[in-house]
């Protein structure tokens, strides 16, 4: 067992990104806790049409989008809202009301935090 | 839909790992085809158990390791086995027979891939 100590976890708020926990993955072996919070986030977008839903959402201008503008994926609304709602308790997505309509935004420091874990780099964007 | 060519996916021949296809999140909707491959990568990491194995194959010295080094997880050998299979057969692992052993190797490209995936970012390792 490492007895390096893990970065602590916050713990999200309602309507909060969870804030990504872990080192590069050629670091040192994870911890369970380590495994399990990431697990969680690469488990929401390992599904294809949440990906796609995903993608639709990050390449939207302003990196923001509501369900009305990202329907275009071949499957019904209230699926497309269980995706969204699904990658916003992943952390992935934060969402906000205004009006009718939620607006859904990418949370660039868990891509980016997602991204180290994968190739060790913290992207400078 | 895009009228932006796809990059053309390489069938993997036993063994051997698959090329990553896709474009960065942020660039442009991903096409049905494209999120099949990456949600099939991040859905090999989508499990806190795999991603444990994965990330002590990666941190094993030289980058590469066989089932008798990475046993630690608290699960049975042979699950220890179906885990890595899982990964190999996602193309996040490749793998080769020395003698009693089959030893595993992460594809550093698959994992740059993945990054550059989330983050737009080529990582120069």
């Amino acid at each position: 067992m490492s007895n390096i100590q893990a970065l602590p976890l916050l713990e999200p708020a309602p309507g909060e990104a969870v804030v990504p926990c872990c080192p590069p993955l050629t670091e040192r072996p994870f911890t369970a806790e380590e495994a399990e919070t990431a697990a969680r986030m690469f488990k929401a977008l390992g599904d294809p049409v949440r990906l796609r839903l995903f993608s639709a959402v990050a390449s939207h201008e302003g990196g923001e989008a509501c369900v009305c503008d990202i329907s275009d994926v071949g499957v019904s609304q209230p699926t497309v809202s269980h995706h969204l709602k699904k990658l916003k308790e992943a952390g992935l997505l934060t969402s906000e009301r205004r009006g009718t309509w939620v607006y859904y935004r990418v949370e660039p420091s868990v891509l980016a935090a997602m991204g180290r874990l994968l190739t060790g780099v913290v992207p400078t964007v």
